[in-house]
């Protein structure tokens, strides 16, 4: 599957929900404004229903009449009723609703008011111009995977989830280390001690992972990275697996032992509990402005483009 | 001060304490002999009260009596009256006995039937010579530093303890990051976002610190090391600083935040709590077998003479 | 394709070529050993060049003789006429017979004297009975990809080779820094400052990749790791692509800069010379015990299952 | 000694040298402007030969005739004749002329036009009023301690030179693997293989050193760190010791090997090659505005106001 792709057909974007940053006063207006143009441009607008609550709390009395003429709709509903979604808001708020999002195929567009992110790439101020050009067929789409995990006692499930960033299992506060035994498709890796294990995907590579000294993947890799958080044994090094692979993740010692799924769905985890985590069949897609390119991106975020240690020192 | 020195009076180390790893039946056999030996040799011989419980409950009725004719005294009694003590067990138990002794002039001596540790560094199996020889002035000493940290809320301590190996503030199991703000001596180094912070001794430097990417940081060197643990701005590099510093550490944002001291003591902390943390006024003695040296220990213990990762393919 | 297989039809391996560690006496028994071993099976022997041209020189006067009755040929002719080789000497060995047996279907078999490497992974004193199984259909097989280099200069060829482990551009001795424009897929990444610049395959991640701080990449993973030599931008972090990339590195800045092949073939690069590189449509297949794991290798070459650098401490 | 006190005699600083970054045409209005400034308030302007030459071969012929006034002297005339030195230009340009003024107890103030470096902290718009302060007796000023190596063969010296940031001892190109022994203070520390190690102040632990993963040092701290390039051994870490210490490092194999000091002055090294390191009796003195303080220029640098990696996503 190629990761960027023009898509032949622009009309099937008749219906577009909207997503906002919960709680976030400051993008009232941006969401109004775009809610406007889009229904003058002869589409529906239906808006998230978490998102209308929030505008209606913390809203001008206007502003709230304004958007309460429009449908709301939960996820679920969303995402068999809506051809696109655009999100307000900052990776996190994108992270949260693709992940809801992501048993439909609705492409997810992001538009960023403050420093843009690496899934909300579109900066409000030029997001009217943006939209039209992208919602008329002008733009680049990529796939992005999800992980799906499952918490195993004593053989069966107690926990699902998925994550669009990682799942990590990690060691309480002050509990000491965790010993955990990892298995890859059947065969045993090791049995590593650290304060957890990070299994991220490519989107995730950018996140917790990174900051754990994990590799950057792209996103067309097919991969799936472990990452130790502070191993033990010094040669505890990320490795990078296939996504066609099925990874269980044991817990062997250790106190206060937990899974999180994107740092938020959470599961207690006691001695011999397994979690078993696999590539999800579901996808989700990105749809960005045309000539968008993934280093771009990165070479923005991580100011690849500065020389911040050495400056005028190595020459 | 230097690192390494010969005592010129042995006499001193008439009054031995022996203290054993909590538990560890195993060792009984070995802290029989020990004091046998001591007192063959005209010393005093005292238990420290938990090894003497420990052996009460796990040896043979015939080893505990053995035992029982020893004077059983607590670690502060100890560090009144021993002239030196005697540590059985790993490093784990050093750091637990060093720390209580560390207000009392009494050198430590490790002794390791497993595997050597980085501070119990004579092998059970030949312990008596070693001792004969140490015991009778034949040793290397060196000093180790503690640090002091106290826990302020609201401009009042509310909680105080000594670290040999590192003062740890950390967020919670699936909490998030934490932020911290960090001062040193007064100035403002930074607001850091991570799993938490590391302040750790040249002693600690080679524990916790090591795995979460800290310098090995030599005894001498009167510094201190502050390591991030996975830190969100990858330019958050472990500093060190000199062990003359007050380093304030305040929590300003995530939730379920502790600091631990050496993975034992522990304070929960909320919002705006400050650890402030300096070199304590103690310092912790070790008697080494004469002939020991720090850098042989640490390539022992890192494996430093292998060549693990790319054997024969780099030449 | 699968990583790991049983390949159906054993008589394929009639003609068996053996390939030594050149100039090393030490094995000449041993490769002894291992043509009679075959011959009594009923197959044919071929001696690899400088393999015998080796034990012609090193070997004692009745060892020469006894090796002389064997045919000698150069490795492109054991890559028409060998159904397998067997390579007798560390991962060195392997490595520079692999890329020139790279254009030819010939599975490739280790025997290691000593430590056992990545890819030479029998020991020598359990050879003839392993080896015995192996020739009778009795293992598993897995295919590693190659790299393919070539460095265009004003838009000419002038030099190409195929690399194994990875393709390193690199600054020279005292050279300060260089500045490397990479782009991949024809979308610009970024332009690095640094010591150089490692391209790896997922064999060479175990190498020269990991010791300047990438990720183990699994071989079925179908990925490349691009690796910067200590780059002056703390962001500038390991980067994995799938292996259908094709990566041009320009040489923008910096003295004395040159392009490595698996730190053999060698090519010095000029400002503005580029090196493009992509997977080599070659593979390798290596052919291993029956029961072998690629996590078991790991496990024994990285010392997983030792805990060296805090052992006792945290627990 | 204190890192930062304020000088009691402003009077001293009747005598200013002026030295600009090499062929740098850029900046010759600002050193016009500087000597004028400097002149009109009674003080003697002394020019740095190489500046000098610089400003003739570039500026144009009235901005050349300007400077033709004021005396010209060489690094070690100033190291004699003035009281304190202004340096114009980057960290570079500061580096190279504290390595020659070392000998002198001339303190140095550095000047930036474009971003500011570590010891270039002054910016150039605000220059004048900034100096006005400082040469008023109004500043911050610091000590830098620097390294001396010497290069033994067969136990005699044949090279020496001052580091202000590092000595650095490499391989050469393609050139493999380095082995180095390395013993401090007459005890064996390791046979490291590596690229090379780098042997840091405090001032270089910004440097390259941090480049290739060696922690920050503050300049208070005492002492010297060595950093392994792409250590074979995964737990080769950096090591910080005293800089009381003693460091020798032996040429055990390895092709085309190079010792660097602050990747200027250079010698080659054959096996067997011992270069001896030590901190040298000359410090170097900065003055830096009042209320500078070393974090705030970490911080600058390094942005640690920022969080590039994963903006949005860990909350």
């Amino acid at each position: 599957m190629p990761l960027s792709e023009t898509a032949p057909d622009p009309i099937q974007y008749k219906s577009i929900a909207i997503v906002g940053k919960p709680m976030a006063a400051g993008i009232t207006r941006t969401l109004i404004e775009l809610a406007a143009f889009l229904r003058s441009s002869g589409r529906t607008v239906l808006f998230e229903s978490e998102t209308a609550a929030s505008i209606a709390s913390t809203a001008s009395a206007a502003d709230a009449a304004d958007i309460a003429h429009y449908p709301v709709l939960s996820p679920a509903d969303i995402g068999q009723q809506a051809d696109a979604a655009i999100v307000v808001g900052g990776d996190g708020t994108m992270l949260g609703i693709a992940r809801q999002l992501a048993p439909y195929p609705v492409p997810l567009i992001g538009i960023n008011q403050g420093r843009l992110g690496f899934m909300t790439d579109i900066p409000a101020e030029r997001m009217l111009a943006t939209l039209a050009e992208m919602l008329d067929g002008d733009y680049e789409s990529e796939q992005r995977t999800l992980l799906e995990g499952k918490v195993m006692r004593r053989g069966k499930p107690i926990f699902e989830a998925l994550a669009f960033n990682d799942v990590v299992v990690a060691r309480g506060t002050g509990a000491g280390m965790v010993e955990l035994r990892v298995d890859v498709d059947g065969h045993f890796m090791y049995n590593q001690r650290s304060d957890g294990l990070i299994v991220a995907t490519p989107t995730g590579s950018t996140a917790y992972s990174l900051s754990a000294g994990g590799p950057l993947l792209h996103p067309s890799l097919g991969g799936i990275v472990l990452v130790p958080i502070a191993p033990h044994a010094l040669s505890n090094r990320p490795i990078v697996v296939t996504d066609r692979s099925e990874i269980v993740i044991e817990v062997i010692a250790g106190r206060n032992v937990s899974v999180n799924f994107d740092m938020q769905s959470l599961a207690r985890m006691e001695h011999h509990d397994q979690v078993v985590i696999r590539r999800s069949a579901h996808t989700i897609t990105f749809l960005h402005p045309r000539g968008w390119n993934y280093y771009d991106t990165l070479r923005e975020k991580l100011h690849w483009n500065e020389y911040p240690s050495v400056d005028g020192q190595l020459k």
